[in-house]
């Protein structure tokens, strides 16, 4: 179950691989094996993709890799297999988002390449704009690609810029690539981190006695006891090494752009991105979707899990009781089997049942944190007015999702996208709620107040850090 | 990784199977398949069971079944592993709790055994005091044993007594054994439910269309859309065929005893057991807390996820506001790794990580639904004081555990149990919280106000429906 | 791959499993561990069956078992499986023939039960005629079974009428049974052989260092070079304990009945069986066919594995040169996809191809074994005359397989075995070859001149060890 | 177990990958699918490579691929997997040699790359001598290397050269690379065979129906019922489109070297390579032995199984008779549990026995078709000596192995080769033999008389088709 043969539809052009995934990265200057805490840091990550995972270990002369389909545990169920991969004090992980029907181990992270001088392994949470076009111009001068990640793109910018030094090779690769990326890259001998000159997706230094880590949240320091040094800035790349840790500032524009989704529902709680707890942004969105929404209700609840501290912040601004609504079944896994010959629609009862005892007879409000397509909005509904509720009164604790993401979420097409062509009437009577409320822009900008960073609101008014269109072809002249 | 190969150590005698398990049948009177049913009716009892899944099915001529180690999810990972059960519209299906030590397929259920009249396959939930006793005596009369598990002691009780009815044998079976059992028990022609005369196990009736279905708790009939008729009352027989559903009344004593801690942690909170909302019990308890306990604090929390709503209840009761204090990892599977060469205890931080941001210069109440060993207690504290935590409260929602449980709880040894040696200061100075208190079981009894049966609190004060000193060698006469 | 779930359909009654397996047992007195030793006795033992494997392992107090689906590389496929069996002195193994759609590990040996002294392991190679009988005598005494075979049975009788002394009940078992039995039986503290009084299945003694040896073919001590000391008598039980060996002689009557197919085809050629080489009964054969049939041919050949010998016999008897007809692919494996979508029948090519350069032009004869259902022999013959033979003289070195084996070879049922309902001059047409002639069974019996017992040939003319009609409803009285 | 995580230890340069495989490759003009095809041919040519198996399909627009570590059963050991792969009309597979330490599915095949044109999967059989020179080259100018596949740095040439049209590309690729290829190329709609200028490897053109086939050996054809059409010309590229099939020779040296070894021991008997019948050959060889040899015996074996029929040629040759003198063990698997606790040198034993009745007291000829290290030769010269032999008179079927194989054979360093550093006394001495005959060059070379081809004879004599050190570091200039 841990793994699975590498299966894969490659397409003859211009497939794209949106994906929104975890890195982990680690370097213990007194040598002391890092596999472990690498395996812990990508499992407080795992909420950040499911699909597979993979980490690689250089003990200073070789890499060495492992990586399949599934869950961390899943992939290194045996502990045969973290301990095959050595004692190596350097190395990187990554998990990735499940997108359905790529489920292809030849797309799993991290990718080890050999080029000019040795091997390198990279890691990437984010997505490219120019990643296709850069392919296309790479593959017309000969190179070949065995995947359909962004990553390879990078790794062949990286090689072929390559002289004497990488962190130079990364700094003229940053030249060609647009778009989000946080990068966790190792060598042979050095581990290194970037981040985007957008800053778009998250990208945190630790430090664990001798050894420094990077990764995609906090969360992942807690779970070794590791200390959270600081964020990366845009577009810093961090190195480790022999010489200890030293940080490259490239050129960045005025203003970034983190992405304010990873607060709406992507981080964990318990994570603090660029200055910002990411609890703190979802009970200060529901206390705020209170003072705007004003429902009269006899009680709170939340869509399990993401949009649980949004109900309770709603609740305590509101002063109306929180309660729980729904139960959620916590055994979802990869294999569940869908329902074929079902009497009747068991809908989303199978991973969501409604409280009967808890809502009958009452005034429901329900908090959740974006509606996507809709559909599942309206079987909750459904569900909680089966349970007896007398009202439902659904709030979203952000604005409608009208635009595409360009920038590492696998948004579904415009077509798809519930809020682009519909009014907010409109859909509050597709999915039959007797309210129904979204945040205002500008209070989820007030959630993340105290930030030292600026956000992406792209999906929700299109204003990306950089116009997709005008870099989906950009690349500088490659001599 | 959806099976095992079963390995066994089957040592000479006297191996204990304590278990908490679920069961689910499903009769339909149309002819229709019910393998899909009880898969997804599995599923919503798999927090009763992670350990191993089966299902039996029955077309009317003959039996056929798949049992595995691991989640329902993944012992069905095959779509074709189900549909290789083919098309019977009678079927039975079981999960069982994972002990320690004891992953062996062939102590998975159903047990599908051959006897006189044909095959019979039987799920049990519970445990029987006298079962080492009764097998001892068969094994004189020159009974084998195939498996540790009581179901194996009344399948040959079955067996034996059987002569042109089932129903007859099993009545006679339940006069020689003693304890906690809900079964489903089903032959290639009848579907049958029953209930210890204690009532100690829930065990209900649903119904959907044409079928009857047979549960350990309500959730199964709503996870496929089923109604909920009835519990099953203690010493009840349901049988199932094609005339219908008769019910067969066994002889009971005047007060029964519906095991306490499925309100307190073991049941799902959207299941309602013996006229009682699992929800609505946990959240009187924390209110009835809240009462007794008169805390003075900044925040209310709950350990996840089982004692959340508990914490909910102390808040609305109390005034105190509810906010998150721990995040839990959500992706905890069969086969993760332990730490080996940790630089530093990184303890339960892997699965639990305090919410530094909320908890932070506060004072904050932890609801936790019961202290087993302490161990885990005394790191939680520890990792919220880390956190910043003022004052760490500690409030369970339960009375203190002294007693083994006999009647299907894996309790560990009174050596191992904190409450059976420590009195409640000894325990918070061990766990070192400010303040430790637990529910008394006066205030405990209240909050399943309105049941419709007794309750069984052995664990707390050693008052157990059945004397187990008095029955474990208790054996009538067999011919 | 090495393990599959259980997964069965239990008929209502009487299904039969007809079966030819090899076992092994293996007891050191000196105390060391004998997992490896039995793992390589059952490797040598793999022809005789590749559907399941197992080994019981004593340590002198407990039993522990490993059994699964596949051939024994892959059952203990992983070096840590042997291992966990642990260091035990005292162990059996089983390897149990393919029949095709009973692929059930709950079938797989040895069986492993507890009774009323303790644990006990059994191994089995054959068939009882009575089995079926005495099941349902036992299940009308109300005993449960839950497995398909004949040791199952065995194992009730023995529990059964175990005193303090398990040697006592296995001569009274013997009494009860009626078939062929080759077993053999492991306590805490024991290891036991049996052979039926027919001596129908082979079984032998060996001895290597300090530890004592049984196995179905003494290939298997050639495997860990071990000696062969003897094969067990008909009737004999052979018990091995601290005391060391004893042999006890049951009753016996006065002929024994060794299968003679296992010289046919089933033993492997460098064991020795009752006095008698295969590799002599098989060189044997070819060469009083030769005498027998005196076909004028250009060259000898024969079908790969198990009629080559007899082929060379041929050769050496008759001065026509030996040459090889046919190429076999080795790699045939439990997983072989059948042709579904073929443009033309490619038939037996893949598993074996005609060599044309040697055949072209030329007279062959082709020798094999046996004809079962003919539907092989038709396919090779047309091979070979598609490949250039000129004459294609089919020589089988046994009589016509005419009647069903009730003794443990899963023979087809009689309107399925072409030797049953055709003339020798109708099967020859049938499979389209230029003569065909069968070795007669007075030769048959002059192959295994110098044997030390006497042969069923019950196959050929239905003079069985014992009337199964009469027999199949034996049962003395059980008190 | 038919899937293995892709597991690897990248070293950071110049790692050598010598292989023997087979290559498999189908176009059907009619549309037909050719998966199940592909499958059976592969299972034809599994003694050509047992490691990993692949298969890659397109359906005209895009391409689909499977590969997976173990036997092209296991591989595909789900009839879903082959089915997944489509409908495809064009299709490659390959089966890889297992080489020790080796095992990553990273580097099974076909490999499958995107390139300017679209996608290409390639399948190789052969060694290059300048690989590794070639991709120092290339990975100066930029370019990445994922495996450490020689068929990496084909595809990364034709990439580079490719233009419309791949057949110039391949072409060009041709000037550049140097050493033993026998390549089978797919693009969206073209099928390509390639051999290399001295026509090395073999590879042969078959046809079935409306389907044209190309195969490293005829069994191929053989086993779906095809066709031979032809072999492949030294330096001849064949390419199957819409438009038929077309030749393409390009320039190659007035005399070709296919692999000697090929009829030694690496093809299988049924297959006819250049003219050659295996069989034939392997007789001959036999034959020629017995004239130079002429060892008084009484009984001549072989090997089995690759020795076998060199054996029969001896003996007809000789007039000594043909016998069977060791027995071996059919169910080899990759997974055996080599021996740790045995008790004393259990050899060579399991895998081959003695057949003991046959070989007492003779004068035995073993006919072998190669020493190598020499260690398996002294164990079964002892174990026939152990089982009586008088006399043992080892022949080997062609001359000492003295030098390496640069051309995908995976000969042991020099050290090993026992021929390399002992005079054929002194292996005679070492292996203990009575005589050792080796087959002169010249008789060799006679055993394949009537080849349309010349031999490489480099691994006895060292006359390469190319001197390995002159085109190690061959490289025309890259624009």
């Amino acid at each position: 179950m841990s793994t699975r043969p590498c299966f894969e539809w490659i397409k003859p052009r211009h497939d794209r691989m949106p994906e929104e995934c975890g890195v982990v990265g680690m370097y213990d200057a007194g040598g002391a094996p890092v596999s472990e805490a690498l395996y812990y840091g990508l499992y407080a990550l795992q909420h950040r993709g499911q699909e597979s995972a993979g980490i690689a270990l250089s003990d200073g002369r070789g890499i060495r890799y492992h990586k399949a389909m599934g869950l961390v545990t899943e992939c290194f169920s045996e502990g045969a297999t973290l301990k095959n991969l050595g004692n190596g004090s350097i190395g990187i992980g990554h998990v990735r988002y499940s997108t359905a029907g790529s489920s292809q181990v030849v797309n799993a992270q991290p990718l080890v390449v050999r080029y000019k001088n040795g091997t390198m392994a990279l890691a990437h949470n984010g997505n490219l704009i120019n990643a296709q076009h850069i392919r296309g111009i790479l593959e017309r001068r000969g190179v070949i690609s065995q995947t359909a990640l962004d990553t390879e793109v990078i790794a062949n910018l990286i090689a072929r810029f390559s002289g004497d030094d990488i962190v130079g090779a990364i700094r003229r690769t940053m030249e060609y690539i647009r778009g989000a990326y946080s990068l966790v890259i190792m060598t042979e001998t050095q581990l290194i981190g970037v981040r985007d000159p957008g800053g778009v997706r998250p990208l945190a230094l630790g430090r664990l006695g001798d050894a420094y880590m990077i990764a995609s949240e906090s969360c992942a320091f807690d779970a070794v006891g590791a200390d959270f040094i600081r964020d990366l800035r845009p577009g810093e790349i961090v190195v480790v090494d022999r010489s200890g840790l030293r940080s490259i500032q490239t050129e960045t524009p005025p203003q970034s752009h983190l992405c304010i989704f990873e607060f709406v529902y992507f981080a964990r709680t318990d994570s603090v991105i660029d200055g910002v707890s990411v609890y703190q942004a979802r009970e200060n969105a529901g206390r705020l979707l209170a003072r705007s929404a004003g429902v009269e209700a006899d009680m709170v609840s939340g869509v399990p899990d993401s949009a649980i501290t949004a109900a309770i912040g709603y609740s305590k601004e509101s002063g109306i009781p929180y309660g729980e609504g729904l139960a959620k079944n916590r055994y979802v896994g990869r294999t569940f089997i869908q329902p074929q010959q079902s009497r009747r629609e068991t809908g989303v009862r199978i991973k969501l049942n409604a409280l009967r005892k808890n809502v009958q007879g009452k005034r429901v409000v329900l908090v959740d944190d974006s509606i996507v397509r809709g559909t599942t909005s309206r079987k909750i509904v459904e569900m909680l007015r089966c349970a007896g509720a007398r009202e439902v009164h659904m709030l979203i604790s952000s604005p409608p999702v009208v635009y595409p993401c360009f920038f590492g979420i696998d948004t579904p097409d415009r077509e798809q996208l519930i809020g682009a062509r519909n009014s907010v009437e409109q859909i509050r009577a597709k999915i039959g709620a007797d309210t129904l409320c979204y945040l205002p822009i500008e209070d989820l900008l007030k959630t993340v107040d105290g930030a030292v960073c600026g956000f992406c609101q792209g999906c929700f008014n299109s204003e990306y850090p950089l116009d997709p269109d005008a870099f989906r072809e950009f690349c500088p002249p490659l001599e």
